[in-house]
């Protein structure tokens, strides 16, 4: 296994001359994530976050190693699907264009501030995977049907996870339409068609997929820490009245497919380098992962030290002024498989990966209340309600309501870096 | 519902100029599917399918009612989008070139032998879902695991679903590796890892999305037809040994993503128009479809009248000279819901469905033995082998079996029109 090693981009003492870029910001330049943006109704151009500003690429040709067809395109894809050293380069020729005061003369004419942007997906998304690998939420939402026996006897060897829909997936901002679907109360004799009444969120991480493998072939663990490209924020919205009633046998599918919220900005595998950690122990009588899983520095080094939070704001909240309410705070410790474990699980059988592909962790609830990342776990299945600022109740997402979620990486004398926003506020039913 | 109509292109009577279209080919000119290929490795270019020949689009602007660019473009699926209009007259104009003689000098240099060219994907699929509305299948299957229950009890209302692999599927004739994943055996304490002892075939149809929706949106049932362009034969290749152990909760992943077969012809909805039959009764009792998926022009024109057969041969009966072993004969009949219920379902809760997707039906086995769609009906779950003509035994694929399928348009009084090869080959394991 072969991580992205920290090195002198990720010195914590290194400064930007980009005012802003220091002190509190997500975009740190220890940062320094890639995004798609549009400024004021333009085309579509390759930018890096710092501070409160977006680098554009594309008139940086000269001082970036890449060509111009992959700087003057409209993907990210071209600059993550390199091989790790061309992505390491990158990396350290971004930083010293940005840390070195030399460059500022040529190098602050292309900065644009990020409040005149518009973020787009950051590129086309081929296939998108949904895990299940946080384990405590396996295990909450396996309590509401099992309470004696939550975790199918599959969890602890397989990383469960399906196929979701890639052509829904938006980027933090674009509002979410409530579905439409049926739904069945238990004690009625059919379904009915309708608005769902029990809209939720998930809070996951993205994995994004920079490296593909041909049709055919495995990724060895050893292998896949290099396929990975860099994380996002992933909002699984979840219609669970339609999942109830739709998903045996066959999985969920309207239940989730009608929209998916990520955070806009590509954090990449070489700015987590300093926030690795080793993947916590199994509890006593796990079985060991089964060979083809199992990597001695996946497990000394595979897990990531991300803090995740999710807030509500309420329509009522807002037109009070209000700060949106955090409805929980757990981190990416919940992985029950890392996430080179789940790239090589799906590749196991020589599925093709291909370099856009997004993969989600599943919902990472902590072992707490106050870490549980959806509605459901937080209001045991619709029982009791999550009272807001205002006195407003909520069991599941209202209209009007907007789902914040925020990551930050830390580690000990580390400068801590964010993973920007992933927000949408949900809409009416058509 | 507006279904394309039966026109002057469907004349049983027309006979193409072109030698070998007449008679009993598969793609006589009341076919006309479109598809992508290369002649001895030049570009990828659009075609049309006539008797044992391939008609080169690329060149003949002057003569067709569309663009260069979609013409000269390396996917189908912007002659596929077009408004129902437009696919209309392109069809017309494509049966006047091949039928009236006065083409055929400036025809003719532009067909190329079938033989000599080799087939691609005819569009980039976005999405791939697969249903699961062939009732006989779904009933075998269930039987299985459930015998005094087989079907689960949303069967009858929900137009069961999942989303696949597009990264995996690939046109006839591409050879399929067998997967390797975990297994358990039902009195093993805990899973293995290796290749796939229970290698499955799946008969199905393939519908091609012309039209899509945007997010947020639905597709009305007397408006799905619309947003349908064509179909294919699809093989959904199954590791039953891989799904048993994997797929619940959340269905069926690595057992289905590792490769699907389709064939490489886009037979449109225009060249269907004959085929349209309704859709056969409800068993009484079954209750009505919600009012969503209820149209009565859609009961009564909108199910397919195709015969489906499945055929093994293996690499002992190859080298015996002998033809394929036909495993099965059924009927698209078989399809509990249409091909515009399933749209609409699909796009009920506003999920986007987009030009290119791809939905399959599911198995299409038919009530008897002699019509089941895969192996692990006409084997009963790997209890009774299937006997081929070598002597051999089958109760699941084995390594150097060659899946075959064929669909055939059928009405009374029409010239029946076929699909084309869906065919693989299955190589050992890596």
């Amino acid at each position: 296994m072969t991580f992205p090693t920290i090195d002198e981009t990720h010195d914590p003492a290194l400064d930007s001359w980009v005012v802003g870029a220091n002190g509190h910001s997500q975009f740190p330049v220890q940062n320094l994530p890639y995004g798609l943006f549009t400024h004021r109704g333009g085309r579509r151009r390759l930018g890096v976050a710092i501070g409160d500003h977006i680098l554009d690429l594309a008139a940086l040709e000269q001082h970036l190693p890449v060509g111009r067809d992959a700087l003057g395109g409209d993907s990210v894809v071209h600059l993550l699907s390199q091989p790790a050293p061309g992505r390491a380069e990158l990396r350290k020729a971004l930083s010293r264009l940005l840390c070195d005061a030399g460059f500022r003369e040529s190098v602050e004419p292309h900065l644009i501030p990020a409040g005149e942007c518009q973020m787009h997906l950051p590129m086309a998304i081929g296939d998108y995977t949904d895990f299940y690998v946080g384990i405590h939420h396996a295990t909450n939402i396996g309590k509401l049907f099992r309470p004696d026996n939550p975790l199918l006897p599959n969890y602890k060897y397989v990383p469960i996870g399906y196929h979701g829909r890639a052509s829904s997936i938006r980027p933090s901002g674009v509002p979410v339409r409530r579905p439409r679907g049926q739904r069945k109360a238990a004690d009625a004799a059919a379904p009915t068609f309708g608005p769902s009444a029990r809209l939720d969120y998930e809070l996951e991480l993205g994995v994004w997929i920079g490296k593909g493998n041909a049709l055919g072939d495995a990724v060895s663990i050893g292998d896949a820490a290099d396929h990975i490209a860099g994380f996002c924020l992933l909002n699984d919205w979840s219609a669970r009245d339609l999942q109830a009633w739709e998903y045996v046998p066959l999985g969920p599918f309207l239940a989730k497919n009608f929209h998916s919220t990520i955070s806009a900005w590509v954090v990449t595998s070489e700015a987590m380098a300093p926030f690795r950690m080793a993947q916590p122990p199994r509890p006593t009588g796990d079985p060991r992962p089964l060979d083809y899983l199992w990597d001695e520095q996946d497990q000394a080094q595979g897990a990531l030290s991300i803090q995740l939070e999710a807030f509500v704001s309420s329509a009522g909240m807002r037109s009070a002024g209000m700060q949106p309410h955090r409805l929980s705070r757990g981190d990416a410790s919940a992985m029950y498989w890392t996430a080179q474990q789940i790239v090589t699980h799906h590749a196991s059988n020589g599925c093709n990966l291909m370099p856009g592909d997004l993969l989600g962790t599943g919902t990472l609830s902590g072992p707490t209340p106050d870490s549980f990342g959806s509605l459901m776990e937080l209001s045991q299945g619709g029982k009791q309600a999550v009272i807001l600022p205002t006195g407003e109740e909520r069991r599941f997402i209202e209209d009007g309501d907007e789902i914040l979620m925020r990551a930050t990486a830390v580690a000990d004398g580390r400068i801590s870096i964010g993973f920007g926003e992933c927000r949408a506020i949900v809409e009416p039913a058509a």
